[in-house]
C-alpha cells in the first residue's frame, strides 16, 4: 500500500539476497524507519520486540529467518536450533509455526549446498502467496461490503459505510493489503465511501499507532477511539460491521485475535451487527477445535500496561519518543495478549478461497 | 478511608468556613496535592477540569459551589447565574442537579442575610448524608460478596474472591468510602480475603489512576489491567463479580457510567456472572425509563484519545507529569465519556436502602 503516494511493503528480501528489510514498527506512526535483518538472531529479536508483528508477518520474517541461519551454517543441527529459536518467541500466532515448517521441510532433505538458496526461495514465494491471498481477501470481503451498503441503500441511510476494527490486520501485519483491513482498501480504490473507527487497542495500541498510521497513508477517513467505546456507537447505530484479524482460527470457528476482540464481538451480536473475521487458511488450526481451553495464550510483561510511550510534546523541535508511567508506582498489572471469541459470535470468515460460516464443515469447503 | 494510615476525604469544608478543599485528582496517583477552592468560578473549573469528577463528589462540590457565589453575592440573580454555571460542567451525573436543586429549593424563599449560612450547612449535610449513605451501601454489598464467598467455599474454590471493577466509584468520587468499591473496603477490613482488577479506563485512566491509589492506600491486594482484558479473565474463571458506579440510573434500571462498562456487562452476562451497580438514591433519575435514548452522554475532547498523560520516567530525580501523543499527527478522535448498559443486563442494584434486582418496582420498594 502507498505511503505519501509510494508504494511500500512490510518487509523485502534486500538486492544481496542476504538481508530481509523491515519497517521498524515500534518507531510508528511518529517516525518510518526501516530497519536491515542480517542473522537469524536479529530475526528473533525483531519479533520478540515486536519490530515486526502482526501472524502472517512473523511467518514470513521466520521463513526468511531460517535462510539467515542456514547462510552461516547449512547443518540440520543449525536448522533446528534457528527453527526452536524462531518459533520460541510468540507462542500464539500459528503462522509462524506453519512458515518455519514449511521451509524447513523443504530443505531438511537437500544436500547442504543447495539449502540457502531453496531457503531463499521459499521464504519468497511464502511473501508472495501472501500478499496475494491479502489481495484474495480483499476481494471477498469488498462483496460483503457491498452487501451491507446495498442495505444501507435500501432503507435509506445516508452517510459512508461505517467499519471498526480492532488492533491491526492491515498490510503492515502482513506483507501487502493486510487481512482485515484489505476489503477497505479494495472498497477505498472502487470509490466506495467508507469511514473506519479505529480501536485504540491498549496496551501496544496498535490501532491508534499502525492502523491510523496505514489509513492515513492511503488517505482513508478514519476515527480513533478508545476501546471502550465501541459498544457505545453499535448501540446508537454508527457502525455497520466490524471486521478484525486472527492469529488463530479453530477449525470450528473459535477465533484467537488481540485481547478485547471478544468483548467486540459481543457488542456486535448484542446489536445485530455482522462481525466478520478476515484471515488466510494458513492462520486456521484444523488441529484445534476448541479455542477457549487449547489455544496458549502469551502473557506479556506487566509494564505494558503499567506504562505507555508515545511522542514527547516538548517544545525543544526534537522528534521523541518517551515512555510514561500510568499506574501508581509499584502497582501489579497483569497482560494476557490475545483473547478468543467464540464462533457464535461471528458472522461470516472471509479467507482467500471466499468467506464462510464459522464452522468445519463449510470452511474446508471453501478448499474444494 | 486512609492513605498511609492516615484518614482522608475527598472533599472538606475548611476551618474559615469560608472555602473548601479538594484533592486535585489530575496529579494522582504519582502526587497527592490538595487544593483550596474559595469561589463559585473556580468550583465551577475544578469540576470542568476535573480536578474533582465522580457523580457524588461532583454533587457536593456543586452545593459548595453555590453556598461561595452567595458569599460574594446573595441575589436571587447570583444563586440563578452560579446554580447555571454548574450545572452545565457535566451533563450526565443526575447528582449535581439533585444537589443545586436541593440548596437552592432551601435558601431561595431565605432572607439574602441567612442565605450563605443555610447553604453552607444544607452543602455539609449533602456531603455527610452522602458517607452515610455509601458506608450503607458498603455494607448492603458486603452482604451479597459473603454469599458469593459462601458459594464459591461450597464449590471448593480456593483463592479469593476477585471483583472487577471500571473506572473510579471510590471514595475519591464521593466523600468517603465509595459507591463500587464501599463493599471493597467492608469485606476488606472484615478480613475478607479480596482482589481486585482494575480496569485502567482509558481515555482517563481512573482505574490505573485513582482506584489503584484508593487501594495500594488502604492496603487492598490488586491489579491493573487494560480495558480489553476483563471478557478473557471473565471466560476463564478469573472474576466473581463485577461492581460498578453510575451517574444516572433510570427508573427501569438502566445504567449511565463511565464508558466501556457495557462492554463488561455484556461479558458477565456472557459468562454468568454477577454484575452489581452500587448507587446512592440519588442518582436515580425517576424522569427517565429508558436509558438509550433519554440521557445526555458528555462528548468530551479528542485529545484524551490521541494523547496521554503520565510520569515522565526521566532520570533527573524530579517527579514530572508529562502529555505523549499517542495517535498520528493530525488524527481525529471521538470521545463519548458514558455509556448505557440495559438493565436485562444488570443483576441487582445496592443502594443504600438495601439491594434490589434493577426494576422499577422493585427499586421503589426500596423506599417504603
Amino acid at each position: 500500500m502507498n505511503i505519501k503516494g509510494e508504494p511500500w511493503q512490510a518487509i523485502w528480501l534486500e538486492t544481496s539476497g542476504n538481508s530481509f528489510g523491515v519497517i521498524d514498527q515500534n518507531e510508528l506512526p511518529h517516525l518510518l524507519k526501516t530497519r536491515s535483518i542480517k542473522t537469524c538472531d536479529e530475526a528473533v529479536k525483531a519479533i520478540k520486540t515486536m519490530v515486526v508483528r502482526g501472524a502472517p508477518l512473523i511467518g514470513v520474517t521466520g521463513a526468511y529467518g531460517l535462510m539467515l541461519a542456514l547462510k552461516v551454517d547449512q547443518s540440520n543441527s543449525s536448522l533446528e536450533q534457528a527453527y526452536k529459536a524462531l518459533l520460541a518467541t510468540r507462542p500464539t500466532a500459528i503462522n509462524l509455526l506453519w512458515a518455519l515448517d514449511r521451509v524447513r521441510s523443504k530443505v531438511e532433505h537437500l544436500p547442504l549446498s543447495k539449502r540457502v538458496e531453496v531457503a531463499r526461495q521459499e521464504a519468497q514465494l511464502i511473501a508472495l502467496e501472501d500478499i496475494k491471498a491479502c489481495e484474495s481477501i480483499g476481494n471477498h470481503g469488498l462483496t460483503l461490503f457491498k452487501k451491507l451498503q446495498a442495505f444501507k441503500d435500501k432503507k435509506g441511510l445516508a452517510g459512508p459505510l461505517n467499519i471498526l476494527t480492532h488492533c491491526n490486520a492491515g498490510w503492515l501485519a502482513t506483507v501487502d493489503w493486510g487481512t482485515a483491513l484489505a476489503p477497505i482498501y479494495k472498497a477505498h480504490r472502487e470509490g466506495m465511501k467508507i469511514h473506519v473507527w479505529v480501536d485504540e487497542t491498549r496496551p501496544r495500541n496498535q490501532g491508534s499507532s499502525l492502523t491510523a498510521f496505514e489509513l492515513a497513508a492511503e488517505g482513508i477517513p478514519h476515527t480513533v477511539i478508545v476501546d471502550n467505546a465501541g459498544g457505545h456507537l453499535m448501540q446508537h447505530g454508527k457502525v455497520d460491521a466490524v471486521i478484525v484479524g486472527s492469529d488463530r482460527t479453530t477449525s470450528k470457528g473459535d477465533v484467537c485475535n488481540k485481547i478485547g476482540t471478544y468483548l467486540k464481538a459481543l457488542a456486535a451480536f448484542d446489536n445485530k451487527i455482522p462481525f466478520y473475521v478476515a484471515i488466510p487458511m494458513s492462520t486456521i488450526d484444523w488441529e484445534i477445535s476448541d479455542g477457549l481451553d487449547s489455544i496458549p495464550i502469551e502473557i506479556r510483561s506487566e509494564e505494558e500496561v503499567t506504562h505507555i510511550k508515545g511522542l514527547s510534546n516538548k517544545d525543544d523541535g526534537l522528534l521523541k519518543i518517551e515512555t510514561v508511567q500510568l499506574a501508581p508506582s509499584g502497582c501489579k498489572g497483569f497482560n494476557p495478549a490475545f483473547d478468543v471469541t467464540p464462533s457464535r459470535l461471528v458472522t461470516r470468515i472471509i479467507t482467500e478461497y471466499g468467506s464462510s460460516k464459522p464452522n468445519k464443515e463449510d470452511l474446508m469447503s471453501l478448499l474444494t
